[in-house]
């Protein structure tokens, strides 16, 4: 199938990787390639990061309007030319897949009506949460439930900066100030900061979760720059920490109540524990009760792979329904990559832990003993770990999964 | 749409409800609504807890084959006679949706085989992680990446028993039985506590993740009924919680690893805090890095949220493609629902922060004074937190997530 990307940017240079890096597997599902033929950048096709062999690079829109592409990617962000460009595409027969909230809040409904009428598809998975496929458990596996509501974390600039806060105690301005600097936030940062970004995501999120159109501009919105650093340390102390959440909930019938605020939460909250460029979200079905999805929120590759999969679903449609399928058997193997282990030993060999585990070849830098017959064994090789479950002092052998 | 149901146990009961329930929200989305005109039970319609008006019900699958139905759901559970059963109704034309990962586990490629010999659908969201939308988020979602591991919790009756030994320093035996009586685990646990209903599971899953046919009975598995209470405490002292993990590695080409054992789990791993009937898997991907999901695992309603949801995919695809459409404009709305609040005033008033609070007519009750200045302010009334925030003596006002 045939594709254009329409800016090659950060997330456009990730389509081009992604694509390039997974074909094998797209082709394998898709039952032939995906291939990008077109780009549009006002740059020469030697001046953009990738791979442009057998790619026309043009600045001229209309070039992809006549083109025999199926499938539009739009990842030039901002309202104009962008919008522009998708209805006309849309009207021209070409499916859309694009990332742009922004556009997405303001025009959804006028873009979706042309799309049925010339019924193209316009996907928009990466619009939020970046990379989490978030608007496919809403639209389709939750898709039996009346979402109740929404609470989400959908913003990895201002999360970072607050993670910041509460972490290293900085202040808001240093904070940000060192999120420019590890590129986490941009020279201006308004739209992060003050909410803005979020109140686009979460109008997309509660139109597909609630079934209604809503208007964005009626979303109470409040930033992060106003933060006093006191009321995150006193909230820390409180087991309390201070996040930017966006929040829509179903009131009944056609009644929503949709709001962005630094709300503080509790560790019983499932977004407690999203911290830094992570985002999250919680979702309330009448049927599912509370569901969460978490992952990175934004990034090249990460929102390539929502942009890309968003692709080949289109690519999936166009052919008779068919089920997912196999070809090949699966080799079982036993990984073999050296692992961390929790160790008891019997009574007995309490005394002895240390010298067993040296004896079967372990470094002393391997060995963490934690109290009498008890140890954290690091990076141990398969084999040794083997050896260890057939000595008869042994009383316990647990794999630790998660960073020691 | 038509549909079948066969056998209306605790899951099939949960689909007639889901459906009876939301019919208003699934219509606006088919344009049609979902009827249930048959239903196969050993027992007379009105024994069954549901309402079975204008149903059929029958202990004959023949009635069933012969039907005008265009989904069945299979929700009997068990290998015989379900399996032949699906054969049968997939070479017949009708779309199948089932829950039942062990036939799963073992015909999986089979049935896959008949449905597209027969252009019929064969549907499974609900055969692991029962609510969580799981296998859509690999299969869709995530459809772009190449997945490198899974790690899940996917079975709530053994991570009920390790919360219990864990939380409450229960002994197994213990826990088991309260798990029996409170209805988490079944009278014959040992498809749960031993690992084999996981075994299933990330058999299912990992054929989509990693696109490849997986022997099942290849997977390594040891369950929790030989777990030592001792090493669940001294792994607590340690910061390690004990969880029952399934798991699977892609190792490259066709080449993998997968197994069932309990791991223990440090706080930096995403599955730490899915406790007692919680499921969840964390997923990696080359191009998204780690998304995880996180729901319940079983249930009535929960489990059958997954299979409408799965009904509901099949009649959409019977249509031409077609974007999500609102019909109506939402009614943003302020949620007035009393909510709890940190609340802080500024040094001058720190004195007389009960006072303040009283005055706007909130009760003692209300009001926790945390240290100077400081309150949480719980069920507070929206008007009483606007005369609050019309204070001057108040310094910063945040709105309060999770349970405290």
């Amino acid at each position: 199938m045939k594709i254009a990307v329409l800016g090659v940017g950060t997330v456009g240079s990730g389509v081009f990787n992604v694509i390039q890096e997974n074909q094998a597997k797209i082709q394998e599902i898709l039952g032939e390639p995906l291939t990008i033929t077109y780009a549009l950048d006002r740059r020469q096709a030697e001046d953009l990061d990738v791979d442009t062999t057998h790619v026309t690079v043009t600045d001229n829109i209309e070039e992809i309007y006549n083109s025999d592409v199926d499938v539009v990617v739009e990842t030039m962000g901002g309202l104009h030319p962008a919008g522009d460009f998708i209805a006309t595409l849309l009207s021209k027969g070409k499916h859309v897949v694009t990332a742009n909230k922004d556009l997405l809040a303001n025009r959804i409904d006028e873009l979706v009506a042309i799309a049925n009428e010339h019924n193209t598809l316009l996907l928009y998975e990466a619009s939020v949460g970046g990379g989490i496929p978030l608007l496919n458990a809403v639209e389709t596996g939750l898709a039996a439930n009346q979402i109740t509501s929404l609470t989400g974390i959908l913003n990895g600039t201002s999360n970072y900066i607050l993670s910041k806060m509460d972490f290293d105690h900085w202040s808001y301005e240093q904070a940000l100030q060192e999120a420019q600097v590890a590129g986490f936030a941009e020279a201006d940062p308004t739209n992060d900061v003050e909410g803005y970004d979020v109140q686009f995501k979460i109008a997309v999120l509660s139109r597909l979760a609630f079934g209604l159109s809503i208007d964005a501009d009626q979303i109470q919105v409040s930033g992060i720059s106003n933060i006093n650093s006191r009321d995150v340390e006193i909230g820390n102390d409180m087991g309390l920490t201070v996040k930017l959440i966006a929040k829509g909930d179903w009131l009944g019938e056609d009644r929503v109540s949709i709001q962005v605020a630094p709300m503080m939460l509790t560790q019983a909250s499932p977004l407690a524990n999203v911290h830094y460029a992570q985002n999250g979200a919680v979702i309330q079905g009448n049927a599912v009760g509370q569901t969460a999805l978490f992952g990175p929120g934004a990034g090249s590759m990460e929102t390539a792979s929502a942009i890309v999969s968003d692709v080949m679903q289109i690519a999936k449609r166009r052919y008779r329904p068919k089920n997912f399928t196999t070809t090949r058997q699966a080799r079982m193997q036993i990984d073999e990559r050296p692992l961390n282990y929790y160790v008891r030993f019997k009574r007995e060999a309490s005394k002895q832990t240390a010298e067993i585990l040296e004896a079967l070849g372990l470094s002393k830098d391997q060995i963490k003993i934690k109290k009498s017959g008890v140890a954290l064994v690091l990076d141990m090789a398969l084999e040794l770990r083997r050896e260890l479950e057939a000595n008869d002092q042994l009383a316990a052998i647990y794999q630790i999964e998660g960073e020691l």
